[in-house]
């Protein structure tokens, strides 16, 4: 099943066997999928979409694929390195990834993005595998220079548009069995499969949980596999995770 | 004027020329403090008292204070050193501290913190000045063992209660005369005045804006004074920023 969120009142939407969209009645963060409630039909691609949720945090996980790490000459940590993104950073699917003038070099991180469906707290496996409501595509971009001079990353990570996220939450999908691709301009640049991640998703909950409290609606980027570049003005950004679709992001100059 | 937040419910009081705290019919990030609509007396001490904000977002800034960057060993940044920090870790005023099981060493960091009123992006310094709400006196709980393992100090500073907020929110106080003193069981420990500042409070907000948008009701920690340490069960802190109030926050261990 997947989640849309449409433009521009932020209804969800969800698909029904029948492969059809529905208004969701229900919140997905208050009721459990299987009691959702759906109304008339909408045409998703009429309504035009949202990114599938405004997080209350966003927390990043740095190095989890041995690729990526080895990529940028980092050893891998002994524990998931954490990190967190501003929230004002999100835009929805299609909306332009905006190059800032206060760096040279921004760069392109494909993610599976985990989101949370209720509150986790020093969860079990369990509690943190059924505390998934789903996962979507995200694009974690980086200002590079930025990052490697402030070791929070907070500044490099969290320019408004640097958090692309969508275009739809596939609800409780198989967390042993998905996987990620980049592509710019149509050329396949990263591919990472959850398997070849150090941390494993709800491996990766139940640590993060145990630091910091996961509520409904907050966003997990599970972290980016090996091929980051940077990006340039023209460049179109496309994020697949097969099973939720493809987040498109053009790239562009933010206008001084 | 001062604003609080009273318990249960959340909704907002303000102080009158007369020394009355009245019930406040406006939105504080809606409505300027000019236009606000008041309404009946509340004794402000027997309904409780909440955070007197709930940020979107938690923006702090590492070393702002010359002579706390020296006592930590850490040479002064050419650029302000942004950090963010997970809105789960805030608490009220009276909420204990809870020492978790992960750290070793938590310790303790008065500070005075900025609430945004109006969206700031690449603001001037007229823009930024006239964006605060007010300030409010904040302790930004620091796992410093954690913080010193990971760069990002994502997961040192964001358990659970560790940023007690409170007790009001100054409205519009002169930006460039505010101080902040920490006192650990009734003895002064630091004591900064924003003088003492490497960047001063609207500077900081100038910095932010360009590379983080904050939006009505984020908070920024401004950076702690010389003078920190640790935390041991049974402590009582007290972060007190004359005009605003005195923050206390009892600290205790977790239980697992």
């Amino acid at each position: 099943m997947l989640l849309y969120r449409l433009s521009p009142e932020g209804f969800y939407a969800a698909t029904t066997p029948e492969d059809e969209v529905r208004i969701l009645y229900s919140d997905p963060f208050e009721t459990a999928p299987g009691g959702w409630e759906l109304g008339r039909k909408v045409d998703v691609l009429a309504e035009g979409l949202l990114a599938p949720v405004l997080p209350g945090k966003i927390v990043g996980v740095g190095r989890n694929y041995r690729d990526h790490a080895a990529e940028l000459g980092n050893p891998m940590p002994a524990e998931p390195l954490l990190f967190l993104k501003a929230i004002s950073s999100v835009v929805g699917p299609g909306a332009p990834i905006l190059l800032p003038p206060e760096s040279e070099r921004v760069e392109f991180e494909g993610e599976i993005a985990l989101v949370v469906g209720s509150r986790l707290r020093r969860a079990s496996a369990a509690e943190a595998r059924s505390g998934v409501l789903g996962v979507t595509c995200a694009c974690d971009v980086t200002a590079r220079d930025l990052q490697k001079k402030d070791a929070t990353f907070a500044r490099g990570k969290s320019f408004d548009t640097f958090c692309p996220l969508g275009p739809a939450i596939r609800v409780r999908p198989d967390l042993e069995d998905l996987e990620v691709a980049t592509r710019i301009n149509g050329e396949e640049r990263q591919r990472g499969h959850v398997r070849d991640m150090a941390w494993g998703l709800v491996e990766l909950l139940v640590y993060i949980s145990r630091f910091i409290t996961l509520e409904p609606g907050d966003l997990v980027l599970t972290g980016t596999p090996a091929g980051v570049g940077t990006l340039q003005p023209g460049d179109r950004v496309e994020v697949e995770v097969p099973g939720v679709g493809v987040l498109r992001s053009p790239v562009a100059k933010r206008e001084a």
